[in-house]
């Protein structure tokens, strides 16, 4: 085990990504102790599609996995049952105990692109260990250090219950439970998105209620998707998945918006600062500058990943592909007036004659491609880049033009 | 068994004491059905104290037992951890496991005054049976099947959380338990005061939602106590409770308010609607009528629990007493502005000179009785009958006048 950095080394290296960090000074006391501390790093076992924004909270626990700290894998089981009521505005239907296991063995397959798996470094629990031996009376008795304020006072309750929607018995108790794992599993610390602090709070006031330490809250910023949409998620299709190839991972960065150049090369790669500053004045300048910006920030996020090796490989083939298409000049262009569009709205603007099912025949025959990646799903919302070519059928191709 | 009455024969039965029958037609049915039904008698097990406003739920589940149904005392050990909110401003301490068998115990002692004991017209059952191996996971699954709303929308929970008091979580999730208990145990039916009706609608939600048929839910009218107080409680000293002595049942009866007479005689004895009439007629007419229609209540009433020849015993007991006092005609009287007073500010009334300490001592030592009964409790309240008569010691008697 590498020789433990200074307190302070570590809040410089955290502050890079994070947002909040609840019980500074008790985080601190603990980096000091010497102690190998507990990462509660739970999950809600619902299927797992992690991206490079998961990631950063995952980057943080590698950080101190290399140093020596523990993080505690917690496979909430039991609690999946209910699901995290957190950014749904309805009640969602319960999960069966077979799709939990193989949704936790593919979170770990996810989650391990980036943390260790040494045996002191990674320890996975399962939330019914200790929920199933409470028992009812047990959770009374939780129950009974918690009040029906704090139970509401989360925003999206109030939101739910306001907009006339109700929450059901069970998710109004999740965060409780969630907050018990605290205690149960003697976490010291959890990092985790802005929209799991409720939950986390009540780990540490369950913690104190009971007697022990309590935990250490650190949120991470939030980013937007490539096309800057305030989320990153599968339906928009404007996001990196952390087990897409590496070519997939590189030509997904290269469709990023250039005013994202700076934060992208910031929250998910490790490149030191004077680079990052570079890449953003480069962003700014755009045209070619901002493309050999995105390129190394595409470079760099895969090289996390895969290596600098591969991720060198990839910045090779794309930009193969990429000057072939810059041959023929000739190319016809379409001239596309939003910033962003589904796949079939696109399809339509290039072929405004044909039927919507000539169109839909055209993507399921694998037909369509937008600078070399296939285009399979109509509704997926694609960015808009000047300059990207669109492929129909075997022979037309055209240029984008904003 | 004898033959069972028809369902309009319980019907009429309970109209004397019942206030509302939830599925009344489903009653009728089952009633009709010639099947045992299953009446959930369902307690709290706090310290208990039944009074005769109890027996009124009591009496009509003794009825059904007189006619083959079968009573299933639910000794509440596990939800009495939580302790029912029903009528408590505040959230109350948990109780031991020790306390809740030994109350348990006690409440079982008070019951049997009235109900029958026969193996297969009372069983006993504890929640616990069927909680415990529900467990977390069962727990949230039937948690899931109520909302916030349902949760919340009780009264007194809207009162307090108006109030700016709070409901602890293991609160807000007791009519859950208290619901569950209904299905687990195949309720066909359930008879209890209005205040419980919210925990029992509760019960019908989620025997249906289980796909049961819900329980029959009848509540029963709240009587006054004997100083026409809405509440009998212990602290006003205004109940007669079921394991009070005869004697004591009777004097504690003929301190009841004139105006309550046919109400007590109604709901609280047996006696057939002519015997009302005639006794609400002689109430009327106050004075010496009233007084002996009172003697009739507490005889009617003292029957019903001791047997027809010790009421009679206690009938002439408390006549000769009350002979042996209306002789000394020239008592002193003492003059009492109140309808009821504490039993301290009677004796100020009477003792103006003596200090606080000196009326204390004097009740302490035992030399306090008002018509016999001695007055232990400094801040009891009793009613003042006029010519009742009070004894300070060993030679000071007065007759009070109002």
């Amino acid at each position: 085990m590498p020789a433990r950095p200074s307190a302070s080394t570590v809040l410089d290296h955290f502050a890079r990504t994070t947002e909040q960090i609840v019980g500074r000074e008790s985080f601190v006391e603990r980096l000091e102790s010497g102690r190998p501390l507990r990462i509660k790093y739970g999950v809600d076992c619902t299927a797992p599609d992690l991206h490079l924004g998961h990631a950063v909270n995952l980057w943080l626990m590698r950080y101190l996995q290399d140093h020596g700290h523990r993080v505690v894998f917690l496979i909430g089981d039991l609690t999946t049952r209910i699901g995290d009521p957190t950014d749904r505005s309805e009640t969602r239907p319960v999960l069966s105990a077979e799709q939990i296991d193989r949704n936790a063995t593919a979170y770990l397959d996810q989650v391990t692109t980036v943390l260790r798996t040494d045996d002191d470094l990674l320890e996975i629990r399962r939330n019914s260990e200790w929920l199933e031996p409470l028992g009812v009376g047990g959770l009374l008795d939780v129950l009974a250090l918690v009040t029906h304020g704090r139970l509401i006072a989360r925003d999206m309750f109030a939101e739910r219950i306001k907009a006339g929607a109700d929450i059901a018995g069970h998710e109004l108790i999740y965060p409780v439970l969630q907050g018990y794992d605290s205690f149960a599993m003697d976490s010291d610390l959890t990092i985790v998105g802005t929209d799991q602090l409720y939950n986390e709070m009540m780990g540490r006031h369950l913690q104190q209620r009971l007697g022990a330490e309590p935990q250490v809250v650190i949120t991470t910023k939030i980013t937007p998707g490539l096309d800057g949409g305030p989320k990153q998620s599968k339906s928009l299709g404007n996001y990196v998945g952390l087990v897409d190839s590496p070519q997939d991972k590189f030509g997904k960065l290269m469709r990023l918006l250039d005013p994202l150049i700076e934060t992208y090369a910031t929250v998910y790669s490790d490149l030191p600062e004077d680079r990052i500053t570079d890449l953003a004045r480069r962003a700014e300048l755009g045209g070619r500058d901002a493309r050999d910006a995105k390129l190394d920030v595409a470079e760099a996020v895969v090289a996390r990943y895969h290596g600098a090796e591969t991720a060198a490989r990839e910045r090779a083939a794309f930009l193969s592909l990429f000057s072939a298409r810059e041959l023929p000049d000739e190319l016809p262009t379409l001239t596309v007036d939003h910033d962003q569009l589904t796949v079939i709205e696109l399809l339509r603007l290039a072929r405004p004659d044909a039927s919507r099912s000539e169109l839909l025949r055209l993507i399921v025959q694998g037909g369509v491609s937008l600078d070399g990646t296939k285009l399979t799903d109509p509704d997926a919302v694609t960015v808009i880049n000047s300059g990207a070519v669109i492929k129909l059928g075997k022979r037309d191709r055209r240029r984008l033009q904003r």
